[in-house]
């Protein structure tokens, strides 16, 4: 589900049991190497903004980030806050599963809102 | 084995069968946010430079960048180059084992050399 969108990017909600953002240029590139300047610059700044904001709000262990797009070629950056009793840590998300999780976070519709209202000012 | 440093950052080999680097922070940062904007910036820089000289030299299928720090919380990121031979793709090689691969790709010791160049010239 989309949430937000400029000239350069849009951010998507990926469905998880963790605070989990995909962030993705508008234009289609393959590669990060292949963005122009100011599409660069801005993934960046929404990664340190997200994370900034995700740190905050859920106080969780670790931030996760990363871009892979092997089934999908096309740039986006995964942002992911992790928990130490959630079901992959301290695998990857793409990793083994370790256990059955039982998190117990603040709702993602406030933390959403926080988000946007952040996003929305700069 | 680290191959390059700076001020403030510096490049590790991870043994591998595909092309992998890392880049390490020099001061110990949890969480990329908590990052100075120069070393933020740096390791922008860093990547793009390292995505750009092994899509021309080794032409993967992609190029997979992450950073999850969940076993060493300390600031570093991961980018390889992937190949749709390779022992896991489309996963990600934090993912599930598809295939024994049998890659057959360039000298890594010259692809190195290449980068030095690179980054001493800049």
């Amino acid at each position: 589900m989309k949430i937000y969108e400029d000239e350069l990017v849009y951010i998507e909600i990926e469905k998880s049991e963790i605070p989990w953002l995909k962030i993705f240029t508008q234009k289609k590139y393959k590669e990060f190497s292949d963005c122009d300047t100011l599409t660069k610059t801005r993934i960046l700044e929404l990664l340190d903004k997200i994370e900034r904001l995700m740190i905050e709000f859920y106080k969780p262990d670790k931030i996760n980030i990363a871009s892979f797009g092997n089934y999908l070629p096309q740039v986006h950056f995964h942002i992911m806050a992790r928990f130490k009793n959630d079901s992959y840590f301290p695998e990857p998300m793409w990793g083994q599963k370790q256990r059955v999780a039982r998190l117990n976070l603040p709702e993602f519709s406030e933390f959403q809102a926080k988000l946007l209202n952040s996003l929305l000012k700069s």
